[in-house]
């Protein structure tokens, strides 16, 4: 199992999580799935779903073994994946997520006596390490630092004091209508910190709906940043304080973010890009260029906007 | 009492207070206050204040029994309340709630034995529970949050680690020269998050000067948003990370706020309305609009300009 | 010498530091280094470093007696200080800071008992208190704040929960190819909050490489603020929520910062100085101004520049 696109579960046949979710299923194909996964690239054994409805022409290129999709769609012939059809697709996942996945709980020791924390790490004051934590050699955490049930901190990380590691991502189904409420979509994923990795004060860096959210070596965070769940950070980056990152967007190597930029979700960052302070960025850019500006374009641009802009002042 | 927009306190005679600010007062007229309150609505047996000289012409439609005023004003004949005349109404007012509000304690228990925790509610290592909160039923409070005296969490809230509920809202009286300093307002009142609220980590909800700042039913705040003093939010919101909310706002229902949205203090946002990432909001929103940029205006105004903008760099 | 600026170390001979460094040293001129300082003013008997190559010019104004340059340049005539010529003067520096420097660590003590707690002070549960630290009269400090080692806070001071006062600053020398990896530049200096300043929940101030970053008296922080190392706050300003201050920027007296506001390193800011919200202050601003947006402009051109862009869109 890919242990940053997928989170396993106790294994469950297709046919119980079609009653679950109220599916048609042709009982004939039954097995068994043993992970939930993202939908690109998925594993085999695994259950996704399609958080778009465009998502259905790509529906070959997963390797998930189930994947839940809008009941108005049908399941393409070219797929290798079994379909179960809903009404909400998003909300069936959190459904089941919140069905079969475990829950976060918290032991009454400061640190948890499942989690394994190397002999060598320096743990402050005050922190609190959550279940089945792995805490790597000469790690050092400061006080008052939060990590989640799960979470991975390999060897050489420090987490200054406030840091929260594995919160809860932000993820809730809208409702239907007005009346009803938001469906909270559980995280069942975990985060891990790799080598070298330092983490400012009061920032945190959300665990992922399944699989991980993933810093890469060397990256530095610095005071009071926000890495939404699913986040894939690649090696050598450094953040300047109060950034932002939403959900599921993939930043390369050597990626260098100005203070209080804003990254949406879902999009892809090339290696060694530069993206000026307080910039916000709306679409994926390519390797090695340098942006700013909310919305962000490159440098280049900006720079010949702003000078008309003040131009035109005189 | 209204608990959102007055905080009671022992009743003392309007006599004495004109003592305390050294206003002119007519005794015959002396009876008693028994709460602070804001301006509008007011209440009987309240006092407020005039945050601006302009304010004057809605005197009347307050229900506060004792107004403080500017000294240059007169109190209009078509109002109800009794005017306390001073030369400047805010800092008489943070100079009353300094010398006759309660003040923030804390005890020698995380937990204070004066608190009202449901059995049912999950309190994790290291959270800090002030005096007189209520905690509702099933509520999961996470490692390392604090909760400041007279909070009321209701029944199914989860808050994040490092989440503060209740610090002081941040107020002070302006110097009138460069040599005097600050005049801290003192904040009496309290936070009020109603059920199945979310509170992200890292996250901050000021406490009221005087009532409530409120977080209705349903609604979720990822990490590190910053909601200020005498905010009050409706249900079924959705605030994404590092939003800033300032003092005394009111958001409607079901309004989705994208990251690192700033919205100034004293302005109204209408039900249903969407603001996009990292927008300065600075004056009130209507009903189901959706508003972008800073400072933010109509999507669809934003995405003209935005359009010329770019054509004009080619 | 000047705890502003400069950060004392046990005393060593140039040619040993020249040795660390793998320096040509002409060992005639040995002499005794007592101080790791800023390259400004600097102070005899300190080392600092050129930051930039073009700061080669004014070498002949610090009183550091050594300073670090780049390999590629000789030191001027004019200069009154020993140069040592290194390949990587930044890394150089953090090689030395990181080998004479002294280390941050915990003690077993939530409050460690080399700090030095006024009793008068207000210290509430689960606060910890680096080594010598000094706490002065009246200050108030809330649950859940960390303060590291040798941290100043002077009386009067409140300190919201969450806050985390002293952390490590960001500072990283570049590898010179991507393959290796970012070295982390020691921060040896501390933090001061002089009397009567306020910090916000959850808000962070960094310590200083060397000497100090200075919040002055009477200043007052809202929640979630970021200081960098080695800034410098005037007396009697405010700062509202979310803002942040890159290292070693200058912040005059009675300055006025708006929400979210971010202020890039190394720029000096005059007194009475507004700021107004989101704003993005790139260079430095004269007494008395007031800028707004992003980048900042004065407020005047700022509003004729908003007028023209909505026009444009009729």
């Amino acid at each position: 199992m890919d242990r940053l696109t997928a989170t396993s579960i106790k294994p469950i046949k297709i046919s119980q999580i079609a009653r679950i979710l109220n599916a048609i299923f042709d009982e004939k194909k039954d097995q068994e799935v043993s992970s939930f996964c993202t939908l690109f690239p998925g594993e085999p054994g695994g259950i996704s779903f399609l958080a778009k409805d465009s998502y259905i022409k790509r529906l070959k290129d997963t390797k998930a073994s189930v994947v839940i999709i809008n009941e108005k769609q049908i399941c393409p012939d070219d797929s290798n994946s079994i379909c179960l059809r809903v009404r909400n697709p998003y909300q069936a996942w959190g459904k089941l997520l919140s069905e079969l996945g475990s829950r976060i709980t918290w032991s009454n020791q400061e640190i948890s006596k499942s989690s394994n924390v190397h002999k060598s790490a320096k743990i402050a004051k005050n922190v609190v390490i959550g279940e089945n934590v792995l805490i790597g050699e000469n790690v050092v955490i400061h006080p008052n630092v939060t990590i989640y049930p799960n979470s991975i901190i390999e060897k050489n990380c420090i987490i200054h004091s406030g840091a929260v590691i594995g919160a809860d991502g932000f993820g809730f189904a809208l409702p239907e209508n007005s009346e009803e409420t938001l469906q909270k979509i559980p995280h069942i994923g975990h985060v891990i910190l790799h080598e070298d990795v330092e983490i400012g004060a009061n920032s945190c860096v959300d665990r992922a709906v399944v699989g991980a959210t993933s810093i890469g070596q060397g990256t530095k965070l610095d005071n009071l940043c926000q890495i939404g769940h699913n986040v894939q950070i690649g090696n050598g980056c450094v953040l300047a304080g109060q950034v932002g990152i939403a959900g599921s967007t993939e930043i390369g190597n050597h990626v260098q973010i100005g203070g209080q930029v804003g990254i949406v979700g879902h999009i892809k960052i090339g290696d060694f890009v530069r993206i000026g302070a307080q910039s916000g960025v709306h679409k994926s850019v390519e390797k090695g260029k340098t942006i700013i500006g909310s919305p962000a374009v490159e440098a280049s641009i900006w720079r010949r906007n702003f000078a008309n802009y003040n131009m035109k002042s005189k």
